[in-house]
């Protein structure tokens, strides 16, 4: 159970701007730890991202409701045996003042609370969350749909998920403290995994260095590392592959403070240094990134960032000889997603991908909606950007058998030879590239939260192997 | 999706033995991956104990289904974006042949395939796989009950259990090379851990050091590591104390090498120097842990090594001057539970405390049933050893308030003498003590797969900042 590092005025503050945004009734439940292979051995509790929102503090079990402008907690009282084993807990007492809600009650009270209220609410993640959710409100959604954001929402429930949104996509100075934090854990982490990088060496030692560094902050993986010399699978979970020179090695690693989230993509050769190929395809990425991230300004739609990275990727690839054509024609076309098939980011924040668990509701600005062309399927981001928002801007080239070898991917292309196989054979040393950052919109030019990472190719080239430098080392 | 490590001739022996012990059909449940905050940020996945027993994959939504003497598993075709994001991913073929299963369908043929059979299967802990069962079988168990093992069973189910647990209770070598190779990351963390014991560190520096060496290895943490100067607090999983010269480190934490556990607890002075009066606690502690080791032998009951521990325990404390009278007739009285509240060990195989998900069907033998004495009520296992069986020996001292300080447990033995508190101030220094260590009953001397890992007094204290035998160093 952790108490919120913050004032509990920020949390006073954030319920009642939600308050402003929708009426109450509200209802929002924080989940409950969930056994790894039998009850008594719980997985890491993490609250749910609205109720951590709203309350800062990982409590087990609990539940908050707001109604006549005021908030309550409910909670289990602890068990009578728990002190010798959990220590003493916070009282009740301390939990209301500590997240400034004006009472916490035990949670049998729970249900003759709430009788007679329509209350909204959101679908929780959690099935067994879910479950008892749907029991206490007399409503349900379908358990098909758990975690997709896909579960049809009523009037009452699509409101206080907007106004969730409306809050949650601009951060304020609270969340920017932690954001920061999060993105100080994941250049430590970054930093040391291409210290501990080296030829013969396993992918688990270089995800080991990396989070241990997040460990010993007390912060945890914000999602499933990516520490893989085979970048072209993109979501490549696997880290039993042996490190050898000329290998890249793509590292998709963030850490996370206190459920607050970053995202951080870097690249680089296994030996310290870049073949002249790889060098040229990681220049291209960079430089789609870097126009990517200056285009982070108040009333740019991110669909048009997304699309500025296709055509300085399809430009780089024009140079190469690996496609032939007008860029911006290729674009049309979708040529550049042979070679880059998702999208340029998305939203960040307690979630790495922000509110993902209300669908494309927090991604895609009213009325817009996901385009089915390859390539643009996969953007999980349209909007038009604000002062506050903090959004990821990752591009890549990735050389991805399952949609090279797609003939009805590449068939067009080949065909009418846009697509230079023996050119592009000539880059089989580059497997897959990706440089992520976190930008922060803001009334002036782009903040890059993760911006002392490096990222310069002969920055991140100079940092590989140097074990001198090392807070945690190497094991073969 | 991993593939066994060992040859498919081991899961079909398994396989046949439990169709030797349970009239088929069976069915058990692999369990599916479980959103950590939103549907495409997933846990890692683990399957179910008993599917990774019988399968030795971890395949997600996979059911193993057993009729007429043969063997099939049921799971979802990858969907056509999948090799893009996971690479190519084993085809229905492969997967039969590294399993030995005669052959896996796919999921939508299998309430088709299930029709009319009265099938036994065992409550699965992951509420959302045990609301699949439950709808699929048309039984349901209580949701309160969820992985708390109490769910009661008819009596085909319980016969599948009973089967289950006569299996997993006796190793086979396959097991064994998991459990040895897990107690060899153990090792590895453990000596990481005490060498990157410092004065002025966090708690969270020495568990990252640990930690990392489980992940260099691709080994996970076979649960919460507990890494802390406050002992006495039997669960605590807070990491954000500072190390001071003068406390004790108490590190109970094990490698899990492809489900299979281990689990091992060390306490070492962070000055690298035990005070007189932590080392007279110390020596008591490995005094009554190598008395319970010894005794783990064929036909020897559980509970006489738990009574052992707690009579040598108490002869140390009645020869520190803390307790008065006769140990025998102090632990028929509970005394020893005011420093020593838990149960001596528990079961251990592919969950830390094995098939604790059927509650104490594993633990207890036939017709036994948990005490209700403080003290016992916390010993977990009470079994007759057999060869094969691997338990944890795990004594301990601690000074918890939550016991010390509450009248109704110690108020007894201090209206009349029993405890003297003047004498146990003098140990205030020392907090808590623990010493753990994997003991698998043979035919001969107990076998100790954790024995590698000092705990001698002088030995570990010699560990202690040892940085350069680091392999993982430290972070301020």
């Amino acid at each position: 159970m952790d108490f919120p590092a913050e004032d509990a005025s920020v949390f006073v503050r954030r319920r009642t701007r939600l308050g402003d945004l929708v009426p109450d009734p509200v209802i929002v439940f924080g989940g409950r730890p969930r056994p790894r292979n039998y009850a008594a051995n719980t997985l890491p509790f993490r609250a749910d991202s609205h109720f951590l929102y709203l309350v800062g503090a990982n409590l087990p079990d609990a539940v908050l409701v707001g109604r006549e402008g005021s908030w309550e907690l409910f909670m289990s009282p602890t068990p009578p045996d728990d002190a010798m084993w959990h220590g003493v807990r916070p009282g009740f007492d301390a939990i209301a003042r500590s997240t400034g809600v004006s009472r916490v009650r035990p949670s049998d009270e729970l249900r003759a609370a709430l009788a007679g209220l329509d209350l909204a609410t959101v679908p929780a993640i959690d099935p067994s969350t879910r479950s008892f959710q749907a029991s206490l409100l007399g409503r349900t959604w379908g358990a098909e749909d758990e975690g997709s954001g896909s579960a049809p929402l009523g009037s009452r429930d699509a409101s206080l998920a907007d106004a969730l949104v409306a809050l949650r996509s601009v951060h304020d100075d609270a969340a920017l403290t932690h954001l920061r934090r999060a993105a100080e854990g994941s250049l430590a982490g970054h930093l040391a995994g291409m210290h501990s990088t080296g030829s013969g060496l396993r992918e688990s030692t270089v995800r080991a260095a990396i989070e241990a560094e997040f460990v010993a902050r007390g912060m945890d993986c914000a999602y499933g590392s990516i520490v893989t010399v085979h970048g072209e699978i993109l979501h490549n979970h696997a880290h039993h592959h042996i490190l050898e020179d000329g290998d890249l090695l793509l590292v998709d690693a963030g850490a996370e403070d206190a459920g607050w989230a970053s995202d951080v993509t870097r690249t680089w050769p296994v030996s310290g240094r870049f073949s002249p190929t790889q060098r040229e395809f990681y220049e291209i990425v960079l430089r789609a990134q870097l126009a990517s991230i200056d285009m982070v300004r108040p009333g740019v739609r991110y669909r048009d960032i997304h699309r500025r990275a296709c055509v300085v990727l399809t430009e780089g690839l024009v140079d190469t000889g690996i496609l032939r054509g007008d860029p911006e024609s290729l674009v049309d076309r979708g040529a550049h997603a042979l070679l880059f098939p998702h999208g340029i980011g998305h939203l960040i924040g307690l979630d790495v991908h922000d509110m993902e668990d209300l669908g494309d509701r927090a991604g895609y600005g009213p009325g817009w909606q996901r385009s089915q062309q390859f390539g643009l399927k996969y953007l999980r981001l349209d909007r038009v950007l604000a002062p506050g928002t903090m959004v990821t801007i990752e591009p890549g080239l990735y050389q991805a058998p399952a949609i090279l070898d797609n003939a009805e991917l590449a068939g067009p292309f080949d065909r009418d030879r846009t697509l230079d196989r023996t050119r592009l054979a000539m880059f089989r040393d580059v497997r897959g590239i990706r440089i992520e950052d976190d930008v922060l919109c803001t009334e002036g030019a782009p903040d890059v939260l993760t911006a002392a990472i490096p990222k310069g190719a002969d920055e991140v080239a100079a940092m590989v192997g140097d074990a001198g430098a090392a807070g945690y080392g190497r094991t073969r």
